[in-house]
């Protein structure tokens, strides 16, 4: 009775939940089978799984074998301009950090698992181009016209389903790119697949205002992203000649060059991807259809949340699906009014970390607060969390989470305040 | 060499001034010739004119012609609930007031002023769906295929031009509707054409959550538009019983009952409107397109600016034109430079200012702090000019206007605080 469109990470994850729970479920993907072909190079390749993704897998059965082809990420490596090395670490032990995953392995693994349910029908080279709001019908490229009870749209972040749901009323819609793009380039294994930066690292080159970031492979290779201004006088537009690509990395990232044998190849024929954020509302039309995942609230990648938050969308409306069925329109009201707050709070956020990690995190000041905010949390490990712990190490909502730093913040600030002026008082009597 | 999509009053006022330069301009109309045909009950039936759209209409002609067919409004004239009426003036003078006009008269007007130029062609009953942004050739209804050396998107908060634009790489794009609607109501004229409300007023009957409005017609009658949510349980939703109907207003607005003979049938057979707040950027696709008005700023209209704004996006964008003609990339990128921020500020203050409408205007704190910047105005009148008089009475653009507001504020607040202190010195002393 559920049919999903798009079986990218959220409607594959989406078909697990609610074919563990018996529901029917049809699932339709625009691209070909990944079990019998080999998938395009599509978006990035790797991403950074945490503790809500982790969740959601853990609920569906999946967590263990995920978790045993990522690789863990106990910290940040900054790399300077100089060639020098300074490693942060997430969090207390390995029970905060990161894994770096392969998209395309885990939605074979996804797409293997939906299948695998009796109630669930995959259904490929598929490609929906919309569907029509008064039946519920489906339609397809090849004009082919398929019912549906209730339609979910898990088809990223140009969505098909929300186009069409932006034509009904009064449908609150924003899509804001950044000025910046990324491109993806390699550094291979080294020698008999030896990992030729530290392997249980996040890897940041941080430049002002943009940066390079690397996360390991399985196989030893790295994949490295630039983010790079689109256009002007510095930018992907501006710079096309071999030799002053080379003189770009060598100038800004000179340790990375020499594990980069196909650095000019790579940045001359690897796609520049643009970096939206997308919100609307509602994310339903009645119990109709309902969004989830980049097709209602696709985010910047620079706090690796995209498919942990829409794996955390499928765990709440899952939920909620338990609780309304089979009142839909309820279900979908309840999934948004739950979802909704915390994941334009996070487009935020996302937009912020940018700025953070390109810029900030390279400062001494930075790296000082920090430290301060790791002792605190190593002292009151209840009581203080830092923002970034929250959102990737636990699964408070994003808005709370933003709300209880703040108060901390607040609370932190006050004391040391405090305790400046009780130090200034010791000096004065001491006089 | 202009294509103007849209014959409202963006596009029209933008043909006069083309026109007038010698430029050759067509201009394609979806409705039909308002020379020959009665114009359909379309939007707001009167708008609130200003001094940036006096000024635009003065440049090709036609202010004097536009004043003489508006009525002054002086000031707003506030009923309470129990029916008790107060007046607020807008500024020191006539320089400082609006005129409510006929928006179906105006767009006549300059309908007629642009079909008087000898390079201006104006075609009606074409209704533009699109753009083939390759050869730039414009796309019809009908079928019809028309080359443009240069298309203006005149077409309003729903812009086809637009629609195109949005396809184009990385467009940055917001649609944000009010849970509140308005509808429109009448107030004829008593009898032999006597105003039944004061004349030289724009009328408010602030109600906290909502509010009602009414601006003057030249024939005596008064057109009321009632502000209200669409949805929910005291809504245009929720109200649909003709007791019912007359029952709220008889409470709400006990005064302008008597006044509304046709009340129950208007309010039942008369359209509920949305209001949408619509940004974008860029504003221009190279030198081949460019977005004028609502079809790029449209806003909410409780500044009465809607009109005023695109009146002077037409002096601005024609000035650009003469500038850098034929390198119209250029003229565009200049328009969206002198226009974008401006906009962006104009439509959070039209927001912020249906609050203050349906709010704040008829509190007490409101109506001294009113009274303090009339007093600070007439005091200082180079000096201190209040936020509501350099948006509605000068041409000092919206960013600029706020900031100086703001800068004006934080210096009378500090002089306030510094008399407070000096008072409370003076009592200490005197004790």
């Amino acid at each position: 009775m559920f049919t999903i469109v798009g079986a990218g990470l959220a409607g594959t994850l989406l078909a697990c939940y609610l074919g563990r729970l018996g529901c029917r479920v049809d699932l339709h993907e625009r691209r070909s089978d990944p079990r019998t072909h080999a998938q395009d190079r599509g978006r990035s390749i790797n991403l950074a799984l945490s503790v809500r993704g982790i969740h959601a897998l853990r609920e569906v059965g999946l967590a263990d074998e995920v978790l045993k082809s990522g690789i863990l990420m106990r910290g940040r490596m900054i790399h300077t301009a100089a060639g020098q090395l300074t490693f942060q670490p997430y969090g207390k032990d390995d029970s905060e950090a990161l894994y770096s995953v392969s998209r395309a392995g885990l939605n074979l693994l996804l797409v293997e698992a939906a299948a695998k349910l009796p109630s669930v029908r995959l259904h490929f080279d598929r490609r929906c181009t919309g569907f029509d709001p008064g039946s519920n019908v489906l339609e397809f490229h090849d004009g082919s016209r398929v019912p549906a009870e209730v339609i979910v749209g898990a088809d990223g972040a140009y969505s098909a389903i929300r186009t069409q749901m932006q034509k009904q009323e009064r449908f609150n819609y924003r899509q804001d790119y950044l000025t910046h793009g990324y491109k993806e380039l390699t550094i291979p294994a080294g020698p008999s697949g030896a990992f030729q930066l530290e392997k249980h690292a996040l890897h940041i080159w941080p430049r002002g205002s943009f940066m390079m970031i690397a996360l390991p492979n399985q196989d030893g290779s790295f994949t490295c992203t630039l983010f790079w201004p689109m256009e002007g006088p510095n930018s992907f537009a501006a710079l096309t000649a071999p030799i002053d690509i080379l003189r770009f990395f060598e100038q800004e990232f000179p340790d990375a060059v020499p594990l980069l044998p196909n650095l000019v190849e790579d940045f001359l024929h690897n796609p520049t991807g643009a970096l939206v954020t997308i919100r609307c509302q509602p994310w339903h039309q009645g119990g109709k259809a309902v969004l989830i995942g980049d097709a209602c609230h696709a985010v910047v990648p620079f706090l690796g949340q995209g498919m942990n938050a829409a794996f955390e969308d499928c765990t709440v409306l899952t939920q909620c699906v338990r609780t309304h069925a089979p009142n839909w329109e309820a279900a979908f009201r309840d999934f948004e009014a739950r979802r909704k707050e915390h994941l334009d709070v996070l487009a935020d956020l996302c937009i912020e970390n940018f700025i953070e990690m390109r810029d900030r995190v390279g400062s001494r000041w930075f790296v000082l607060k920090k430290k301060l905010a790791v002792a605190l949390h190593w002292l009151f490990p209840r009581w203080y969390l830092p923002l970034y712990t929250t959102i990737e190490f636990t699964r408070i909502p994003y808005a709370e989470a933003l709300r209880r730093a703040r108060r901390q913040d607040w609370i932190v600030r006050g004391v040391l305040a405090g305790l400046g002026l009780l130090g200034l008082l010791a000096v004065w009597q001491s006089l």
